[in-house]
């Protein structure tokens, strides 16, 4: 806030609110100067806020939450008055500006972002239950997959264990893609049924706790034959040196140069048409990037997935995708699943 | 837009822009003209896009699709350009108004909105089909429902059928709120089990080809004592009473009012505590309002939920949630599942 020569932030994009007050709930706005934070959400909340709120005052607000934090800020002797440029709404703008008419309105650009990207142990062991979850609900339907089942279905199943173990929701639609549909890195679960000698490409995550997990291991169906154990060979190979790559202080840039580096000796180099992963944490995509040109340190405690991918049109595609917590003796896997072929 | 005086409209709501092109993919910004309509997405989408969307011309972008539609605009002969206020984030507002240096930005609010409240014949049959789903996954899930299951358990069972029959998500997180929890309009699933002798409130959603369902129903674990009894039937007769008084032409305040006067002589009016609905199609909250104060008429075709409930502290709740399209002559209900009191 020193550098942006402002008095006061509104707070309005919902995870840096969840992030910095630890409210659940899905609508509130946090005002923050530098003596004091007031967090304004309306009567729905009323009793999970004053609950969960500890560091900040709460304010239970009989109109809009956005429409009481501005009084308040037109209230202050602050004069210029911080606010999230990416989150709010152009109509929200004008209207603030209507509120503060006496306050120089400051656009800001991923301030509380920044803040988020190193994770303290506290979020680390939420993000790695949130990950556990994820790895015993696809281990579980791993054992149910047989031919004839519907990507669908497996989507279900995976679901429905991520939601009965205690997870809130998928952190975003489960992909289930059989094969040639694995080929598509993004695919979404249909109604084609599985097949012998396939390859059968599942990317999930769950939000547990307001922290999501991501995770992708492609099987093949029946005994993989050479080209297929090859190309699994290659993306496992690529996983394992990006993430021997991963240290506080490396560059994100030279951990997808470690990817690429084993794809390359492998022929795979041009299959592989997407970044190699990306931070998370309240959200399944967030910073930091990691991908081709990502020349920033890598900070302690930033909390990344490695996801390389080889699709060949027509003939299937694989992926395997783990999270790990940059350190600075290396990275730490949190993803227990193996990463050898699983041949079902 | 002849209202707005605006030569070209850049539409970046995503359920504005599938609802004007028919795509279903996540990016995607649509530029209407007088002339014309262009539809600018990302390379991951160029076979969908050409696939799915028919009337407008597709550019495939090599850059964010905001930007390449900006750069069309550029070139327009109009001078007054219409934006999306509601949806833009004010970063993007700020750029767009760099790209476009010689053009009048101008804020428009609802305009899509507004044609999306009147559905046609093809979006009432998707939106009956995700009603329907809704409706078989919770009565498949009624005959599961035992003391001891937790209420987490139950959302599981749900949101796993909507699934397994090709859902693509739920329209919200299941609410599954037992005994005194039945009283929280709000409640999440918990790991509470349930107990005989006890109100189950389920509220649920489907998303199935774009267009959402909405449902509630409240069911008793044993046979319901006269209190319960009593609460069931005062909801189910202001669902009923609201729903003989939806008809084209009519306004939705008095339907609200057609369910208060039923709680009303029951003595609950004031456990009432919320809207009566709202309006639902591609998103499970959108026009028209459904509450006290909406004095417009009923279009045609809209279609909406009525959903009453009372909430009584310490004792539990009941709410009946249907579907219901506006019709000439009236009400025609959607939701197939039963009003009737299940004592299970």
């Amino acid at each position: 806030m020193g550098e942006e020569r402002i008095g006061a932030l509104l707070i309005a994009s919902l995870p840096n609110v969840q992030y910095l007050t630890g409210f659940s709930g899905s609508a509130g706005v946090l005002l923050v100067t530098a003596a004091q934070a007031t967090f304004f959400t309306d009567s729905r909340y009323d009793i999970q806020a004053r609950e969960e709120v500890k560091e900040s005052r709460v304010v239970i607000a009989r109109e809009y939450a956005m429409v009481a934090a501005a009084k308040q800020t037109a209230r202050l002797r602050e004069k210029r008055i911080g606010m999230e440029a990416n989150t709010v709404a152009f109509a929200e703008y004008q209207r603030m500006k209507e509120l503060l008419l006496k306050k120089k309105l400051v656009p800001t650009r991923g301030l509380v972002e920044a803040l988020r990207v190193e994770k303290d142990e506290g979020e680390i062991a939420l993000i790695r239950k949130a990950v556990e979850l994820g790895s015993r609900a696809l281990e579980e339907t791993l054992t149910l997959l047989r031919p004839g089942m519907t990507e669908l279905e497996v989507a279900a199943e995976i679901e429905y264990r991520m939601r009965r173990y205690g997870g809130e929701r998928p952190s975003f639609e489960t992909i289930v893609a059989s094969g040639p549909r694995a080929a598509l890195p993004h695919a979404r679960a249909t109604t084609r049924r599985l097949r012998p000698r396939e390859f059968i490409l599942m990317d999930l995550g769950v939000i547990l706790s307001g922290y999501a997990s991501d995770m992708t291991r492609t099987v093949f169906l029946g005994k993989a034959p050479a080209k297929a154990a090859r190309v699994y060979r290659a993306v496992k190979e690529a996983v394992e040196a990006a993430e021997q790559q991963v240290a506080t202080g490396r560059t994100a840039e030279s951990v997808d140069k470690a990817a690429r580096r084993v794809l390359r000796r492998y022929g795979y180099e041009r299959y592989f048409t997407h970044s190699l992963g990306h931070g998370l944490g309240r959200e399944v995509h967030e910073l930091p990037r990691i991908g081709r040109g990502q020349a920033t340190p890598l900070p302690e405690g930033a909390t990344i997935t490695i996801e390389p991918g080889v699709y060949l049109e027509g003939f299937g595609g694989v992926r395997i995708e783990d999270v790990v917590v940059v350190r600075k003796g290396g990275a730490e896997l949190l993803t227990p699943t193996s990463r050898e072929l699983m041949e079902l």
